[in-house]
């Protein structure tokens, strides 16, 4: 429709192809930025939680418990808020009417159970528990632990009103799993007026035969995103700012 | 960490393995059922737009132009109503202090430019304007016209309200592109508690180097929302109800 | 700036001059009908509740206690589903950077106070806690506890997602206080899409010097809900409809 | 519960029976504070607007025609950026299934009509115009055109997405009506983490026998927003900060 667009769109398709990716977005951790972790928790993480079956390949191959784990120290080592955005599913949950396919599916296999949000039966060591590494950081003050998520964004919990309230601006996101939680978490809070950064290998996703969770991830985190880290490079990053 | 639940895991992932892909979700097209269509415009589907040369291929491959053609002649056959969700940018949303990856490309290549909401100078066949095959259903009464979203998903229009105000529960998903506004649409949609099944090869999606946005959108929305249709099968469907 | 509309303007000016009130809008209880009750705890209904001083009046002359109970009680004898919004404060909430008039106050007097979501130390028969005589209805079945709200509106919370996981389309609300929780739901459930009335005299709500909050809830309740009940008026509905 | 909460409640209360009023909190006009304007438009504003039998007598005792203007005013001269939050009722929203009693009332009267968003027809000096006083700001770039609310409340648009995008974090609100639309867009603004301070006086309200908007509105901004200004009292703060 409009020609001289259509050059810049060519000139644009030309850097695409020269250097293999969209052009970046500056990000720029400040003193209104924090870290936004999703579901560190056994289900997705342990190898005996419920789903290792699918998610346990992309998690070693990402090396993602280590580098959720490496978020954690490189936020405390530089005062940076972190928030946890949890996942549990209570009794009445499994109450019901319609769920899509993966709802379905976690609502099975009894992923992130507890009984209700007054009820810690069971909990400690369970699936809905936080993966045993990291529990001495988020029983720190510099993480926040808000309200569950129950589908798989943060529309049904308290993270953008608590990060609001702390005058954070900007969220470096990790987590699990990639293209559930992490890229919901990601939507929302772009659409909630958030600057969102993703920590690519912090994050793993369910690989199913035909469904590569992983990379429908890493795609829409480089399309939408404005910018993927790696964690080596936001460590290095976060060094180079000292 | 349940080992009972570890067997159902097994289980479903032999499923998985058998039928390569999730158990499907049954969807029952009813009364309480719409379809949703995302930026039917010129900027996505005509070769002229200014986006082709990333999603032409796509846009080719799933011959998405006339599936979701197809789609406004079902819904006007059967007494199904469309809402459609457009895409508009002002001139004051070039003024944005930040913006992800593809928002910036966006408002570099001037995509879907209006000047603002009480102006429709030389919107008649600009990249904003509905492709021009489109304009006979979309004048129709058995279509609703929405606000225009600002980012990919509906946070910022009145789609579910206007879908709650018909009384509809169940959305059928489709338009432009697949893996930005019609997954942010599916993602949210789900996210309010609508049942969404999404029609696959009525979308297209960016295709980039090492960036496969089509493959990304096809895989999340098989894990996300309750059924993907085909066009043919949706038809089909529709035409064993009667 | 329509005549004809002046006209008809004018005669429904008569109607309120000569009913003294709105028209009404039917409200139709049915299957997908469910009660909402905010904050049914001691720190807003037990006279030992931090906040007795500014609301103990307007609960005793509404009889709010007593009402809330007969809604529990009419629930279950009807088969109407309940949902519990409840009010809780975390240790991490007191270090917000800014809050509004009310919320300030609600933290300096430790109002609703829990030490965290996985914290239940302190928490039986606190401030926090249902009123005693409620909790017989709250444990059972019919009765579902959706998340905490964090400011007076079910924006942060999963109550609109468990109504509609429920093909819940219709609210009957009521709890406390009148004009702040009470009246924040029944606004964000409408912008939700549900239809929304309001048992007033199951309400109660903060009078301070030149302040009437259940006035102001009042009227509120009657120009936006679809209906305003009485608990008594309710009731009768229920009996008649068996 | 609480008795050394007690204590501080009732020095609390005492401030009130001495003061007046609530605490205030401090609200501090920076570069981050926006003024945010709803409705002001002919059918509330003008003499010949739908709703003057109900809204006139609050608007001439409020002196609110005046005051928006001196905003619209102060704003230009201090550089602080406005944006207006339009209420606009297109063809398709008569057709809604169920509303709530003013929503009803507005349909009826037919308030705030257009065609729809691409139809400009009759729309020069109609009900769902600027007050023809306000076009010569509302025209200039300091001030942003949201899209159109669609009950009462900011849910159905994108206004603070355009806040967001301007980096605002507070707002000073004013418009009509009080104690819809204004405190509508107060109650949500604040559920998403902005600060929000009302003009109080910048308002006015419908009064209907025995249902005062006026009265409900100022009561609630007291009670929930950070402060309420008085335009004079925000004319002087902005004099002395220069």
């Amino acid at each position: 429709m409009k020609n001289l667009n259509g050059t810049i769109l060519i000139v644009l398709i030309t850097i695409f192809n020269v250097f293999g990716q969209l052009p970046d977005r500056k990000f720029d951790i400040d003193e209104v930025t924090a870290i936004v972790i999703t579901d560190p928790q056994n289900d997705f993480l342990s190898p005996e939680g419920v789903t290792w079956g699918v998610v346990g390949k992309s998690v070693e191959e990402n090396n993602t418990v280590e580098n959720i784990e490496e978020l954690f120290k490189l936020a405390e080592a530089n005062g940076i808020k972190v928030f946890v955005s949890p996942h549990y599913y209570y009794d009445h949950d499994h109450e019901w009417k319609f769920e899509g396919a993966l709802e379905k599916l976690m609502h099975d296999i009894s992923m992130f159970d507890r009984g209700d949000q007054l009820n810690k039966k069971g909990f400690k060591g369970s699936g809905a528990d936080w993966l045993e590494q990291y529990k001495k950081y988020i029983d720190k003050d510099f993480v926040t632990l808000v309200g569950p998520h129950k589908i798989f964004g943060p529309e049904q919990n308290d993270l953008s009103l608590q990060l609001r309230k702390q005058k954070i601006d900007k969220v470096i996101l990790a987590g699990m799993s990639g293209n559930l939680c992490v890229e919901a978490h990601m939507r929302e809070l772009i659409e909630d007026g958030f600057e969102v950064a993703v920590v690519g290998d912090a994050t793993a996703s369910a690989i199913l035969p035909g469904l590569d969770g992983n990379a429908a991830a890493q795609t829409n985190f480089k399309m939408i995103s404005s910018h993927v880290y790696s964690t080596e490079e936001l460590k290095n990053d976060l060094k180079n700012k000292k």
